[in-house]
């Protein structure tokens, strides 16, 4: 068990600017707090047996769903539950946002392609 | 599986005044998001198998940790391991923070006491 330490989400968004690269932050009770990144348009996907929490730290994120998009401005977050097709796109030119899902979560999901990020770096 | 909804965290934040009474705002993969108003200082406890994890949206919290107490502010996150006595404390007049844990889990852990709260709401 490692020493808890303080985690400056401002400092970490600053130590990377790769998009749609999440990092990891933060582990508990079998989930990662990610950081993403994000400009423009994902893809289509979903979660088998993953729900994904999407906090936005900073811009505006348009979160694509079949029922009809959402948007989650600064101070907002949206939970897409597993199974729950989804296409994240920035609304504003980046997006910062926390996200919460089980560790080992892919990326794209169901949908793979070039896209994926396999391993995902910590800071 | 309900529809998908955006939260403000500034808006459900306002929808109680209650101090060390959290709320539940969200649930994923067996976790819940909580938001908590607190003020002055908590009782130490631990929680068995629970990781905590705290992200403060306004003030300044000071943890309580065996090892030394870990400050953190606005936009910063601390995740307290389950096993690990800490004791939450405003360091500000109030804190604002948004917590993340299995849910049932006790807010008093192991403690327990009079500043249990069994049946938390929802907002």
């Amino acid at each position: 068990m490692s020493t808890p330490r303080v985690v400056n989400l401002a400092e970490k968004f600053g130590a990377f600017t790769e998009q749609w690269s999440p990092r990891i932050v933060g582990d508990l009770n079998g989930q990662e707090v990610r950081l993403a990144r994000i400009g423009g348009e994902f893809v289509w996907h979903a979660h088998k047996d993953a729900d994904e929490l999407f906090l936005v730290v900073k811009g505006v994120l348009r979160m694509g769903l079949r029922d009809g998009d959402r948007v989650v401005n600064e101070g907002e977050f949206l939970i897409v539950p597993r199974g729950v097709e989804h296409k994240p796109a920035a609304e504003t030119a980046e997006v910062w946002m926390l996200m919460v899902e089980p560790a080992g979560t892919l990326n794209t999901g169901t949908a793979g392609g070039e896209r994926t990020v396999a391993e995902l770096e910590r800071l």
